[in-house]
């Protein structure tokens, strides 16, 4: 491996620890017994071994050495910067307690598991890795652990290896699967432990208990950089309206910090749109009369900030998606004869007026998207329209006829971003080096004290690291019963942005001036070495969050 | 102006000087005379009173008052890290020579001379944009000082103000006409000095003389930042290729640069396609057969770098635009009447047969883009082409022909990327910072003593800054004659990237093992306040320059 200098230099960092794990062993403290946030009774018949458990919390014990244990580590889903040092962190706790302990990488995700695909992570390997971004120690993978054969398959190389537990770091899918995994193997008295990382860049796995998903930090602060850089360019050059999506597969918690970070002209918050009944023409009119306000004042430029979810929380967007599903599935014989030039019409004759209406007013690109890219079950792929595309074309059609009707009076030229590969995988602030490291040395922890279906978890994160309180939290606490492809199925509840909550308010509270007003910030890229105010600041959502 | 934490920090950065400069005022020392580097005698011709002056070094003089002096500041054309730096730099060393000095910036760039569209840069306002990206502290423009007209506009106002001098920031054709404004004066014998500054991230202007241009370090430093992050997740997730283009008029040097510090799977180099006379879809085969290479390997994934200009250093390419140009242009009346649904059909029957095969070949999108997108003189609109999306349409339709033919057998799925304004802004990096403060503090001393027509130069520049040596070049000298929208003129010559140069010659040392084994480095943020080896390297490109 070739490394940076910025590689090599980081690699020399030791991450901070939450001072009841420095001695090496801990005091377990456990609190009352916990039941789910909903459907209390339906989750604990289904989780009758991993239901109700106490949250712990560990206090400084004394340095001891207990026998060698043999620990499995999974990284599931997308990247988040950090994980590294989850594994790191896991790998020095189970080392502490026992210097002939060993861990195991199970490859590319949960598949490695079920396929027996795995590594020794020795220390070579581990050192290599410590503080650096990526999944590529062992890779991550999406296959999800949910059929009794996996659990099955996955027991016989547990076994074989000698591993007594396995952590698996992930989002909430990922961590909803942990505890099934927990609960299964706790039912079969096969004596293997189960234990949950909260991992995230979305940042929608939180709660009371958990404060924040790891990689969320690093990632806002890698977006906020390069919008930051494109609005300094928007406010030198004065010419363009830049629109910039921003990952996050359902919740906006990105697009919400990256504008508390960077102070756009325009945010939108998929989950206000949803409240609010929104329609695509109402977001398109929000963005398209600031654009106007500011043209007045002789401001033809601004920024936009789009959530990656947003068309998916448009309610007539669903309904119009709903429609062309089920119709273009029933009709895929004739439609498959209409002339490519004729589709469009074609569809705007068949559905409902409502839907119809709202298909005619998309741009062509878009309206071809929906008929012609179907996933293998049929369905519209979403996830494939170019949002911030679509938002600047119908704003600039908007425009047009204001500009015809004197209610426009400026220019309008557009640039489009997307950013989400950009940060997923770039080296963890100190904030989650720390972070991290903290969660896979708590894990090692939970785990040397025999818990199972629990989740690690480090908080009051927004004091210095030695402040942090280390422990284990359910995983049962955080379900409820959601209707998941037509069942109900126990789930860890998805955290959305919360319109009470304080983030959402800070930006209600300031967004009608930095609409008008030109107040970017520029947060510039993330600082290792500096001052602390530069290099160790939380994210804004956090702090506002936890300022109570 | 809301500040971020690093703002904050930065501004208290003092950039580091030439030691030469440090005292105050310098002793000059002129070398022989000089002469530019083609068409002598034409330029001479056209510059009589700024041809064949000499190159000048500064070396350490005394604290000295000297005059007050009023100065003008101009930043012209596309943004680039450090501006604001030259702008401090100057300021700061017109008010050591006297304190009553004035420094008056022309606003939203040349235009503002021309309009009388300035505002004085107070001690108050330089401090507010120290170490800072962006143009925003006067803004910048693209208006073109070609006109006699504009120049006597220009000298009213620089009359009116008292100005002694004019600085003018800028690429290749801003400093081009930096130095015709110069020659107009000195015939006139206004007594207006004026003073060029080499800025732009594209590299492309440079010259024995001129190490590097400014911004260059920073724009690719930020590039490179999240191209790594980018690699990291590729490598980490396994199923992408990403196809990255990287923004850069014509010259290739940015991509050349990221590719340097990166070392992605593949980099197309413009200059080499066209040396080489490669088609596109020479272009397309070489990309797909590495992508077949490392599938064969079970890699399903890569990154590849593209510059921005790629598709005007096709020659083949070139010459289907010229002919589409003069098609259109000669038949447009009966092309609108050709349902757009049978224009490409159209389009492919009337063109020659070779440009008829490439024009089918070509991806709807980009089919109809040159067809539909033309500028306001009927020209096609290359800069419009999303070069990444055609290059990975184009592999994928030949991937698809070379899986029926058993010669790839693996996946391909493409992700792309475009960078740009993300890093024209950033914050500049230690060597930008110290660069540009450095050319701004030269200007200063060029004004001093009394000279007109050079550019600002500083050299020597892989040496710690105190090394640094500090003068000015005649730009007549990097002068010749081209031919510009059919007229020939004096400019200065583009510097294209050099295939027989170290940096390109290092790319193609090592590019067929970065093709298939996976080496990528990952530089992370730009540093500011960290080792001297993660802080202060200037770019591969000027190592290796300079190297000799």
């Amino acid at each position: 491996m070739t490394k940076s200098a910025l590689q090599i230099a980081r690699a020399a960092y030791q991450p901070k620890l939450p001072k009841a794990l420095v001695a090496g062993d801990v005091k377990v403290v456990e609190g009352a017994a916990t039941q789910s946030v909903a459907d209390q009774k339906a989750i604990q018949a289904l989780f009758p071994n991993t239901y109700g458990m106490p949250i712990i919390t560990f206090e400084s014990g004394e340095a001891v050495t207990l026998p060698a244990i043999n620990v499995g580590v999974i990284l599931s889903g997308g990247q988040a910067p950090g994980g590294h040092n989850v594994i790191s962190g896991l790998f020095d706790g189970i080392k502490k307690l026992n210097a002939d302990s060993k861990l195991y990488g199970f490859i590319l995700g949960p598949g490695g598991l079920v396929d027996h695909n795995y590594m020794e992570l020795t220390a070579d390997i581990i050192n290599e890795y410590r503080n650096t971004g990526g999944f590529d120690i062992i890779g991550s993978g999406r296959t999800k652990l949910e059929e009794e054969s996996q659990f099955e398959k996955g027991r016989e190389i547990i076994q074989q290896l000698g591993i007594k537990a396995l952590v698996i770091i992930g989002g909430d899918d990922s961590n909803t699967n942990a505890c099934v995994l927990a609960e299964y193997y706790a039912s079969k008295k096969y004596g293997i432990q189960v234990i949950g990382c909260p991992k995230t860049i979305d940042g929608d796995l939180k709660n009371e208990m958990i404060e924040t998903s790891f990689g969320f930090d690093t990632a806002c602060k890698t977006y906020s950089e390069v919008i930051g850089n494109i609005q300094r360019d928007c406010n030198s050059a004065r010419k363009y309206w830049h629109f910039i999506k921003l990952m996050g597969r359902s919740a906006s918690h990105i697009a919400l910090e990256c504008a508390l970070q960077v102070q756009p002209n325009i945010c939108i918050v998929s989950e206000e749109v949803e409240a609010k009944d929104m329609s695509l023409d109402d977001v398109v009119t929000y963005i398209a009369q600031i654009v106007a306000d500011r043209a007045a004042r002789g401001h033809n430029f601004g920024t936009v900030l789009i959530p990656e979810g947003l068309v998916e929380f448009i309610p007539a967007m669903k309904r119009l998606i709903a429609e062309l599903n089920d119709f273009l599935a029933a009709n895929a014989e004739e439609f498959s004869h209409i002339k490519r030039s004729h589709q469009r019409d074609y569809i705007v004759s068949k559905l409902s007026p409502e839907n119809s209406a709202i298909y005619a007013s998309l741009p062509e690109s878009v309206a071809r998207q929906l008929t012609l890219d179907r996933d293998p079950h049929g369905n519209v792929q979403v996830s494939l329209i170019d949002t911030e595309k679509l938002l600047s074309e119908m704003v600039a059609t908007k425009l047009a006829i204001w500009k015809k009707e004197g209610k426009f009076v400026g220019k309008f030229a557009a640039q489009h971003h997307f950013f989400g590969y950009e940060g997923r995988c770039a080296a963890p602030s100190n904030f989650d080096a720390d972070y991290c490291y903290s969660l896979g040395y708590t894990a090692s922890m939970l785990i040397a004290n025999g818990k199972t279906g629990y989740m690690s978890s480090v908080r009051n994160t927004t004091a210095p690291a030695a402040e942090w309180i280390a422990g284990g939290v359910p995983i049962t606490m955080m379900m409820n019963m959601e209707r998941r492809h037509g069942e109900l199925k126990p789930v860890i509840q998805k955290a959305l942005v919360k319109l009470e909550g304080a983030p959402f308010k800070a930006l209600v509270a300031q967004r009608d001036r930095w609409a008008i007003e030109t107040d970017y910030v520029y947060p510039g890229p993330i600082q290792y070495f500096g001052p602390t105010e530069v290099c160790d600041q939380p994210t804004k959502t956090l702090q506002l969050e936890q300022a109570k």
